[in-house]
Formats: C-alpha cells, structure tokens, sequence
C-alpha cells in the first residue's frame, strides 16, 4: 500500500498536514494579460482579493458520536482506525464542488463527519456495515473526497451521528492476470499508484479523469465516472468486470468476466451506487497493453454546428480517436487566450487569416499499434476535411495533454480574485445535441446575468458514441459576496431543468450526490426510483449507507 | 406489420399451418457418406428411423382459463386477439431446446398455454398486465418461441391458468433517427424485417444468431443474446439504448443514450429479465451504416492449445476482427467430413500433408471500411503466424457463411434418425478456458459412456473478449429410447456442475429459463437471488410475470 497525498482542505492540489494559505489573489501569476483583460470585459469583473479564512478558522461542530459507539468501533478496527481528531474530520468533510469550496473558504464544516474510521478488509468493513446498522450510525465512503456534486454531502432525515469509511487502507493491487487482461484491486487505490504497478508489465489502464491525480478507483466505479480517453477505452462502468459490494445485509460479489447471460446485470446495480447500497470493496478492472504509438492533434472547424457534425460522421463509422475534444467558440477563444508564447500567437494569426477567428478547436488523440493508428488517422482526416476542418498539427494536442490535469488548480486561483467557477455536464444523441447546448447555454445567461454583469459559458464535447455525446460546460462569472451559494443554485437549477427539458441526461460522468438528487425521479421515473428503492431496503434496511444522496426524498 | 413465417411445432424452420412430416430418416441426403460411417463408429450408434408423432395425434389438455377470464380479455383486446383454438395454443408451447422438441416430437403438449393473446400496443400491454395480476393468471411473453433453455416451460408453483402474450402484432419500426444511428422498434420484430427496413438507409442492424430467422429483438433482449458478429459489433445488450419495460406496477422507461452517471443501471436490470419483471414493449437500438467492405477468412492451428492462445494475444491488442469462431479438433473432424465436392477434399489433404490433421479450425470474417480492414487484417495475420497458425484463404470462411443458419434444421434431420442432440455454452476468462474446456468434455464423456456407446463432444470459442471468449459444445450421442429426457438431463447436471466449479459462467447467452434455474444461486449468490427477488416483488407483486424461469424457488 502505497502512501497516496491527501488533498487540500479548502480547494485542489497535494497539501502539507495543515497549510497555511498564500493565494495569488490577483491573478497576475495564474492568467496571461490579455486573458484578465478578457473576463474583465467580458463579465463585468474586476480581480480582487478574496482568500479563503485560515484553515484554524475553520468552523467544525464536536463530534456526536457516542461513546458506547467509538468503543464498539475501536473494539472492531483498533484504535488507530477510529479517528475523532479535528483534521481527520475537516479532511473529510464534502467534496471538491464550487459549492463546497465556498463553504470551506468561509470558514463552515459543520458538514464533517463525527468520526472517520479506516477498515482493512472487505471483512472488516462488512462487520463494520452490521454494527453500524445496528446502532444506527450513518456510513459515507470515502475515497479520493472528490466528488463535485455534493456525493459527500447528503444530509440524513433522522440526523444521525454519521461516520467517514476511509478507504485508503484498501489500496493495493490484490492480484494480475496478464493473459486475462484483469487486475483486482482494492477500492482505495488511485490512478497514478495504478499506472505504477502496471508499468513493469508493459500494462496500463488508461482512465484518465480530471481528477485522476486523486480520486480512487472505488470512487470511480460507484460514480460511473468518464475518462479523457474513455472516447478510445470506454467509460469507467465499462472497464469493470466485476466487484465486491458488502452491504449491511452481507457481501455481493457481482460480475463474471467476459461476459454472462445469466439473468439482469446486478454488477451495473452497483455501478452508480453512490455509497447507498454499500461499500465498493474489490474490483476486478480490465487492462491493456501500453499503446506502442500515442499521436495528439489539433483541428479547427469555422463553427460548432459544423464540428458537431464531423464528429457524428466519425462515430458512425466507429471513426473516433481515442481521446476527442471539441470546444465551442467560447471555449476556444478562452483557451487561447490562455496560451502564451510565439507558437500561440503565431496560431492565432494563422487560424484569422484562413477564417476560422471564431473557430472551434478539436483535439484529438489516437493510441495502439502504429499500423492501426495510421490507418485509423488517415481514414478520420479525409472525414474531417470533407466537413470542413483544417489540420493544425501535433502542437496543439500536446499542449492540451500536458495541461490535462489543470483545470481544478485554476479554479482555486480564479476562486481567490471574486469569480464563481463551476461546470456542469449532461450527455445528448447527435439529434439532441445541438437543441441541448442552447438551452443550456440560455439558461444559464439568462440566470447569472446582472446589471453590468454577465457569464463566460464555455463548453465542449469530450466522449464520443455512436448514438451522441457529452457537453461539458465552465461557468464564469462575478461572484456574488451577498449570497454566493443562492447564485450559483439558482443558475444550476435553471440549467438541469433546461438540459432535460431538451433530451439531456442529469449527468454524463460526474454523478448525482445531493445536488442532482431532486432530477433523479425525472431522469428515471417514479417506478424506476421505486425499484431502486427496493434494492437498497433489501441492502441496506436501516437506511445507514450514505442517505441523502441519489435517491430522491 | 409484415408477416413473419411461424416456426414448425416439432422442430425448426418455417411451417405451412399444420405440417405432415415426412423426414428423412436414414439421413443419406442429410450427411455425407465419409460423415454417417464416422458418425456410426465414433458413436456405436446406428440410423434407424424415429420420426416424431403426427401432429394431429399430439396431446393437449383442455384449457383452464375461467370463461370470465377470456370475457374480460376479449372486452380488453377484441375477439380476434383472444385465442383458445387448438393449433394456437400448440404453437406456444415451450420452446426448441432439445427437451421440448422430445416432448412434442413423443405427443406430449401438456405445457401449452391456456389462451393466446395478442396486444397491439404499450398501453394495452400494461392493461393486460394489471388485469392478469388482478385475476391471478400467468403471463408468458412469446416472441419467436426459439428459446433453448426452457425460457417459455417455466412452471408455476400455484398452478395457475396461464395465458402466452404474442408480441407479433408490435412488430414494426417505430421510429429510425439516422444521425444518431438509433432505430426504435416493437419487440416482436424479428431480425430479417429489421435488416430490411433498414438496407433502404444504408444501414445495418448486424446482430445475428443462429436463431435469426425467428427469434425476436424483444426475445433478444429478454434473454442477452449474443450473435455470430458480437465480437466486432457488441453483444445484444450492448447495442440496446433503451426499452420499454411494461410491468404489472406501470410502465418504465429506461435508457438514456448515449450514456448516463445518473445512478445505477437500471437498463441492465431489464435485459435479461427473462419476462420476469414483466414484458418489453419497445426498444431503441443501435444501427450502423452497411459495411463497405466484409472479407471472410479460414485459418489452421496445430492444437485448441494454440489456437486458444493465438485469439488471447489478438483480444489483449482489440485485433479480434467481427466474426471468430476456432473449432476444436472434434468439430474440425466433423464440419470437414460434413463438406463434400473437390475442394473440401483437396483441404483435407494439404491439412494432412501440413501436419494439421487433427488440427483446429478458424473461421474469422471482417467487415467496415477497407483500408481499415486491411490494416487489422495485415495486423492480425503476422499475430496469427507468430502463433503457428497457417492461412487456408478465404473459401473456408465463405462456405462457414453459407451454412451459418443450418444447424437446427440438421438437428431434426438427426433426431430422425435415432440421436441425441443437444448444445449449451459458457465463457470464462483466457486463464481459466482451458480448464472449463477439459471439465466440459470428461462430464458429458462420462455421463454419456456406456457399453459400446460414447458421445462426440464438439467445441468452439465464438466470441472473443479481452478478458476471455464464450466456449460452445455440440453433443451427438446415441439416444436412449427408454428414458431419453432423463439423459440428458443427467449429463447437462454433470456438465453444468463442472463448468460452474471450473471458473465458467451459467451462460454466455443462451439464458437461464427453467433449465439453468436451479444453479442460478451458485452463479449469482443467496444475496443476489434476494436483490432480484426484492425488484420482482416491486414491480410484479402477485408473481404473474414468466413464473419458474430465471430466479430459483
């Protein structure tokens, strides 16, 4: 078990035990000049300071964990697993999202846990699931803590004391079938730590996240999260070939690799659990040979319309690269901005001269055997020309890729000077796209705009099927210091109920939590939320695994 | 609504209203002479004729649906769409399997449904539903009839009357979205029509089991089938975006192409469902444009052994084209003395003179764009080589083509003349193929050995995976005359309990129906069975739904 960083407390990126926080609040580190120039103008900003308080001022409630119960649970997992000490709790209060941040940077966790405890073993964590039911104690996994739709953050109705179940015990590889392309790990492992143990036998993974420096395996699964790559590789429900659910009510292990015909698909009732039906506690994941050969390019279409449609005809054809990434002329226009040096520049003027100044930027990548890529290249660029695209070369994929992992870094900084940054994504056929993205788009202008103030919205497409795609969408705008949270619910309540409203899905790969919790009966029906029900009182009969997320009240 | 030819009611392929038999039953059209003297030595058995009884003669107990019953249907559905007669009823018991052709083949129709009825619609489904649940009568979706694993002989533990729900009145495209390669359509159409009403598009729907002639999609979605292309086009369920599942408790609409993180998947929940839950009235699926291009190729190994390892090195690196299909060294045997003319036999010499006589066949087909194709052709070959496999040309694979639809109706023809034939099916991971392979083949050799009588056991791997392949097994023996339901069903119990212990999964995508019922605790856990009880009480609360198929007692 390697010994993974934990994250910072109030924003992203690697932290010391208790950092002391040091923003560059005016962003003159963090942004190109003519970038702040641009959100200047374009939201009626202006850059001002606005740090998070100390972390020692950070509001935390005492612990209502009885007695009696912190001494069953020392009793099951040791005292050294049973943790009540005020870091423990505040490193694992909510997740990663916009609102969470706030709350964080405020100075309020009165939403941490009453304890955090740390079981070693599927064994140990269904003991621990049995006593917890028991006594009524509420379970919230807890694995990288990056949830961005408030997956940490469910509130129970009866008010229980509630406790953490760390996962960071559980991070090892367990076992590696090479032939079978399978390796079963434990839920706490990470990406990186992943990548690592596969390296020395020419293996990868390859599920690529944001978040993936440190969000956990286990996380992935219970959130059916998408990769940058999943375009090529598949989603992460897809790379599972089977798991351990250990529930209150005893373990399941689900799933039979390759493939099986016997009776409904329980392993995909536990994909997307969210921590309601119990805990993820092995999983059995599909690997691949290291790709010989990995090509990023850059393509440039004279509008979204006609880059959705050149996308379409790849997927049709099962033409579509490994990675693709598509952004509007909002997104590309911010992107560039953000891009200093001569090469930036020098494609700047190139991309005005040929008409493409409000052009839409497409990224893409193609890995595996250097024949197949070739072949793969060719065939997509004579599709991409005869839709209008022109080629801008290697450069500026490899610029993407390089920054891949840099979005939640930038949005503590933009954080620091006064603006609200936060995305939001929902997937569409190729039919509803289009209709999907402008009522998204309207509604949130619609919503956030104010005298002299209005949105930055910048969206792409970053997964590719044969039957649609994603949206993924960055919100910008002025934060308002009055009522920062009421802001931004009511710009996301304006946009979930557009994007459905239009053929889209509540979500493509961040998940539901708490805060898409109240679409879910739109999303699945009043039956299908009844059958859902039904599973977790069969699991979970005492309500104990992660309420208040998921299923609606 | 076009018109699907019915199956015959003793055996397979298309039948006037009421058929005589007249088969041939000493099988010198049926098999080659070299493939009757093999036969006949390798089994210790000899032709003699035992063609089923007249269908005239076969017996059926009277209905036992209440005449208030039918009342109330017919006030529901229309006096066309109730029916009682005789030859209706016939045409609804059970399914193809082995065991069911035995029984009608000997006059035994006991298990044919009370009354037949024919929805037209969502709406009247989810009426007839709630009304059966109501009077307490069994319901049993019939879409094709082709089920071999008892999916329509389910017994009912109260022994109510029970009715078969023909889908073939909802047998139509509903709807065909091009851009986002989704067709929707009734479950009672069958794959031929779909291919039609699709080749005008320049699409192609490509799923294609043996039973293609006459299963239904509906049928295929119930039971998770897989088709002789799902290597290159995906299993069944996979190319499934949503349906319609119509239950005693409402109607629930599920799926959300092209993806969703929006909780569990409740899809997955359905496919598979065996007409447990209630019945599928639509579904949404996934088209493709008409390949450009489609190459068919045969190949030859020295050994399974090799062979098997050759397909575990393409499946790890996606080289695995569409169709493949390796033959262990019995069914190579037996498919070169079932081919006749010059080519067959000058084949057989150059396998001789290459030292591949007792070698294994592979069947590969690939189809898509050419330039595509070619490359992972070109790909996949110098894999093949590096494994010791020789290349036999593309007649080998064209001719497998040719016949991909026969071996049913052969089946009768062999059941004519005195034999037992059955197949079943699993799939295991690469590592563990192997051995399920070799604990198949000792149980149906040792239940079905006696005194001067052995079984031939015939096997291939038909869709390859990257973790592992599916493995299926055509057994011919001499048929017991005195209890020929008995054995076979000792030597599946054998067989079936070896492949379960050897790391094998229930089934591959036969389904479990009443045959695999037994063993589905084994497959899928006493916590599993619970979870799929708790969703079956959910939604078919008075257990009306296919009662004794899928979940066991």
């Amino acid at each position: 078990m390697a010994t993974q960083p934990e994250l910072t407390i109030q924003g992203w990126g690697p932290a010391d035990p208790l950092p002391s926080s040091a923003p560059d609040s005016d962003l003159s580190d963090t942004l190109p000049k003519a970038a702040r120039r641009y959100l200047t103008r374009e939201l009626g900003w202006s850059p001002r300071p606005t740090p998070p308080v100390a972390v020692a001022d950070i509001r935390l409630g005492p612990s209502r964990l009885p007695e009696q119960a912190r001494t069953r649970l020392v009793e099951l997992l040791g005292e050294d697993n049973v943790r009540t000490d005020r870091e423990s709790r505040l490193r694992r209060a909510g997740g990663k999202s916009y609102l969470d941040l706030l709350r964080r940077r405020e100075g309020d966790a009165s939403d941490a846990p009453c304890a955090v405890v740390l079981p070693g073993s599927t064994e140990e964590t269904a003991a621990l699931l049995s006593l917890c039911s028991e006594l009524g104690i509420v379970v919230v996994p807890f694995g990288g803590g990056t949830s961005v739709v408030g997956g940490l953050a469910g509130v129970d109705p009866d008010d229980r004391p509630s406790i953490s179940v760390d996962l960071s015990r559980m991070s090892s590889v367990q076992s590696l079938d090479v032939p079978s392309s399978l390796v079963t790990v434990g839920p706490g492992m990470r990406g990186p730590a992943l990548e690592q143990a596969l390296d020395e036998h020419g293996l990868t993974f390859g599920h690529l996240p944001q978040s993936w420096e440190f969000a956990t395996l286990g996380g992935y699964a219970a959130t059916r999260s998408a990769g940058q790559s999943s375009t090529g590789v598949g989603r992460f429900d897809e790379l599972v070939a089977g798991l351990t659910l250990t529930t209150p009510s005893g373990v399941l292990e689900l799933g039979h690799p390759p493939a099986t015909a016997a009776g409904p698909d329980l392993l995909g009732v536990a994909l997307g659990s969210e921590g309601t039906l119990g805990i993820i506690t092995e999983l059995s994941l599909r690997v691949r040979p290291k790709p010989a050969t990995s090509s990023y390019e850059g393509w440039s279409f004279r509008s979204w319309v006609a880059g959705l449609a050149a996308l379409q005809q790849l997927a049709r054809h099962d033409l579509l690269p490994d990675v693709v990434r598509l952004s509007d002329a909002d997104e590309t226009r911010a992107n560039l901005l953000m891009a200093s040096g001569t090469g930036a520049k020098l494609l700047r003027g190139s991309l005005r001269a040929r008409g493409h100044a409000d052009g839409c930027l497409l990224v893409l990548g193609w890995e595996g055997l250097p024949p197949l890529v070739r072949a793969r290249m060719k065939a997509a660029a004579a599709s991409l020309r005869d839709g209008g695209a022109i080629r801008l070369g290697p450069k500026v994929g490899q610029a993407w890729k390089k920054n891949r992992f840099h979005g939640p870094y930038l949005r503590d900084q933009l954080m620091d000077g006064g603006l609200l940054v936060e995305t939001l994504e929902t997937a569409a056929t190729w039919s509803a796209l289009p209709t999907v993205y402008d009522a998204v788009r309207r509604a949130l202008r619609e919503s956030l705009t104010r005298a002299g103030r209005r949105p930055l919205i910048m969206s792409h497409v970053s997964h590719g099927y044969p039957t649609g795609a994603s949206l993924y969408v960055t919100v910008l705008a002025d934060r308002d210091e009055t009522l920062p949270i009421q802001q931004w619910l009511t710009a996301k309540r304006a946009a979930t109920d557009a994007l459905l409203g239009a053929g889209g899905t509540l979500t493509h790969h961040h998940a539901v939590g708490a805060d898409h919790r109240p679409w879910m009966e739109r999303e699945i029906g009043p039956l299908g939320v009844e059958v859902l029900r039904a599973v977790k009182e069969r699991l979970d009969p005492n309500g104990i695994c992660n309420p208040g997320v998921l299923l609606p009240e």
